[in-house]
């Protein structure tokens, strides 16, 4: 059994290995690549990918895991090869049961439809882009259907991101959030603006760069095994646990771009960097759901990165920084300034109260589209229309709604977007769950120190990289499942604190 | 004929391709990747490599270029096809005569040699590495013995590097060139040293690199297609015909060494950029060899770069970024220290005259040890010898004597160093080939203009990639075969100026 073992492993390891080196190719075409590039890049991305596929469906997989099923069942659940088997297998048999060649068609189209989106957004144009939605819904449709037996549709598309939730789940969840939220929205943009002018000045790039690697390194960022470099779009990457970095874009004209996008990069690194260094190259190696990835990225970000206590700390440090712009503005000032709740059009500009019903539309018009109940040649329109009940206001074109992310432009519709809002409700339950550890933790980031929450997340939830599902962390981590209680309370606390909430 | 082609071409392509990106780990380990990221980078790496070697040769490759050896005989010999076909047969027969085990094996040894070598080496203990060497001098025999019927035991050796030369050719050229050089290094040596103090003053790096990319472009470095990083030791790397990228070390206590090590490895990449880009992905898309490629690097480098027509345009430009330590410097003065010959012990810092010493005392010693006229117990002593016989000094100690070059720690005895040496010659080879069909282009140059030079290249060297041999591609470039008469003339030329050549 033990030489099964290692042969998996080392054939996982394999495919690992390529798809790492894949992700390098990604990162560089992402920060330093020349122009010139380009093309042979996508051609060689495509190849590694292409590769770290057949190697991960190697029927020889299969019949190892298939051999190697009553060694597993002679293991605890916990354990670490039991844990390794049954997420290989999970991987396996959804990498085997979409056909190559039906993903090969897929990435063929997406790549052709990520063009035309590229020029047709600019341009507001969404009839050039509607033809490849469509035919990007029935790919989804069809990428579906090899999944049979499902609940909903959208339930195989969930799942790849989102182990362990279901559409109805979610659904769920969000439908109990929305009714929370939407007074909390309607009472906060009825009242004025906050000022946010102070943002919205000159930061010369490097010192905001410096800054805000600072922070991260407060954190628990360690930059022996990461770094940080400048991207258009800031993302996180691994190449293995010794390896984990971060990418920031900065705009000099507005402080808050930069400073925020890499304290969300920097809690996704955290999540990477804290995974037993015992787990490297197998498949519980990685964070263990969209949902809970996007968790520490926003508790970083926002419970703690945007709060009152962690900026009475950083906040001189901050004027020290840009005494020009920042000597003169209040602590209070600021703090109201990078909490500014307004109704928006864009989802990635949005603050964390309205963020969710940004989310909550795309989520429901990937059901409506899958199930059937919507056609693509209806969607401006129904996002119009949803997006002013929502918001009160109307889009005034395309380009700034229907047009306005990527993902169905370039991947398949469904399962793109639940993991954004799953994210702001889990990081207000792992960080309450600290905190009712620890009563410590809220002082201790008025001080600047964050080692006692940064260890409570490393114990209870980084460590173990996807060994166990979304739920199955909830629950260990925090003592329940998913509730939206701890958010609620955190955005009822703090809101009430900037805004009137009306009780 | 066409589809079979077509499938070797994509088989090719693939192999290229995961060779590629294998390149882009080790440029990225060399210049950005954290220190942390270095286990598994080193697994990724030899994962892609191995991987890069399966594909290339695959069986059904060896079928293809059999089945296509028609095809092959019915063109021309300067068809791109057939060049093609003839290029990838000679690496694909090479590739496969070598077992996959066996270089597995030496690839482990020479990475635990190396390992035990950057220890030995500042520990001056030969003895460490005395049993590695000994067992790489054993792998070198059994890997030259793959290629039976050879004449000498390093002409396997040294076809990989210089396809085209034998042991016996390199050999007759380097005792030519010998006899030669060595009244012109006594002449100069037995003078008062240069003062090239002006070197040694503080230039800060950020000015210096900027400086170093300002001529590269102005040579005709393209950096839509290619950029410049800093890394411990400069090398050229490839990712694709659109992606050439230098990488250069400053040191700011001496203006030497980035400057020219960055005009060297831009001769590296002006090769590589000059390539036909529609050879991109091929086995044609590359330098033909060692020697060729050095010759690059060695005209842009010295020919052009250590030149008193270049400095009359360039040095005033340089005394404005650094007027506080150049200013008061004639430019005699500051070219007679950039052109300072001396003995010295290592063949990395070695000037143009005495450089080639090294290299012959380096090549003699591989060919003797291969030939078992040299036991690798001896080699320190033999060195010591050598040295003084050829230098008139004694290294005071082993590590800057036969421990100071990385390359027989890492890899094979045998064809590592002539290249070097035939780059030299080949440089001003063809620089006076150049020169005859254009006798504007020294004034040219004394203009700071490269083009008419630069297009030379490119018509003549360049644009063919691998597709002629070295031997090939030097008689139709000069028409005539490798002669020793241009470099002697450009250094009698160049040092009777600077020096009292006695004649």
């Amino acid at each position: 059994m033990q030489s099964k073992f290692q042969q998996l492993k080392a054939r996982l390891l394999e495919a690992n290995d390529i798809s790492s080196a894949a992700g390098l190719l990604y990162w560089d075409q992402s920060t330093y690549m020349p122009p010139g590039g380009a093309a042979a890049r996508a051609r060689q991305s495509a190849t590694l990918r292409r590769l770290a596929h057949e190697k991960f469906t190697d029927p020889e997989i299969g019949r190892l895991l298939d051999s190697l099923q009553p060694y597993e069942k002679s293991l605890g659940y916990d354990s670490d090869d039991a844990s390794l088997l049954r997420v290989a297998r999970r991987g396996y048999e959804r990498a085997t049961k979409i056909p190559a060649k039906f993903m090969a068609e897929v990435t063929n189209h997406t790549s052709e439809s990520y063009q035309v989106w590229t020029e047709a957004r600019p341009a507001n144009d969404f009839e050039r882009v509607r033809p490849y939605l469509e035919k990007t819904l029935a790919y989804s449709r069809q990428a579906a259907d090899f999944f049979p037996g499902y609940e909903h549709i959208a339930d195989p598309l969930i799942e790849s991101s989102d182990y362990g939730m279901k559409a109805t789940d979610v659904r769920n969840v969000f439908a109990e959030l929305r009714q929370e939220l939407v007074p909390i929205v309607s009472a906060v943009t009825s009242q004025a603006l906050a000022d946010d002018s102070c943002l919205h000045q000159h930061f010369p790039e490097e010192k905001q760069l410096a800054f805000g690697l600072e922070v991260a390194q407060k954190f628990g960022y360690d930059l022996n095994r990461g770094r940080q470099d400048k991207t258009h779009h800031p993302f996180m990457t691994k190449f293995s646990l010794g390896d984990v970095r971060i990418t920031t874009r900065t705009k000099e004209n507005f402080l808050g771009d930069a400073l925020f996008s890499t304290l969300h990069e920097t809690g996704h690194a955290l999540y990477e960097q804290g995974i037993r260094m015992d787990l490297e190259g197998t498949p519980l190696a990685g964070g263990t759901s969209s949902g809970v990835h996007e968790s520490q990225s926003r508790l970083w970000e926002n419970i703690v990165g945007r709060s009152r206590g962690f900026w009475e700390h950083f906040y001189p440090q901050l004027q020290a920084v840009f005494p020009e712009q920042l000597g003169s503005v209040p602590l209070d000032a600021f703090h109201r300034a990078i909490n500014k709740v307004e109704r928006s059009l864009i989802r990635t500009n949005a603050d964390e109260v309205t963020y969710n019903l940004h989310v909550m539309l795309r989520f429901d018009f990937e059901l409506a589209l899958l199930e059937g109940n919507l056609e693509i040649r209806d969607l401006p329109d129904a996002w119009r229309e949803r997006f002013e009940a929502d918001f009160g206001i109307v889009p005034p074109d395309n380009k700034d709604g229907v047009l306005q992310d990527v993902h169905w432009y370039f991947g398949l519709i469904g399962g793109s977007f639940q993991g954004y809002t799953l994210g702001n409700i889990l990081g207000a339950q792992f960080f309450s769950a600290a905190r009712e550890a620890h009563p410590e933790i809220p002082s201790e980031i008025e001080n600047g120190e964050f080692s006692t929450l940064h260890d409570w997340l490393r114990g209870n939830l980084y460590q173990h990289g996807s060994k166990y599902t979304a739920p199955e962390i909830v629950q260990r981590a925090t003592g329940s499942p998913l509730s939206i209680e701890p958010y609620m309370a955190y955005l009822r606390t703090k809101y009430s604190e900037l805004y009137d909430l009306g009780n």
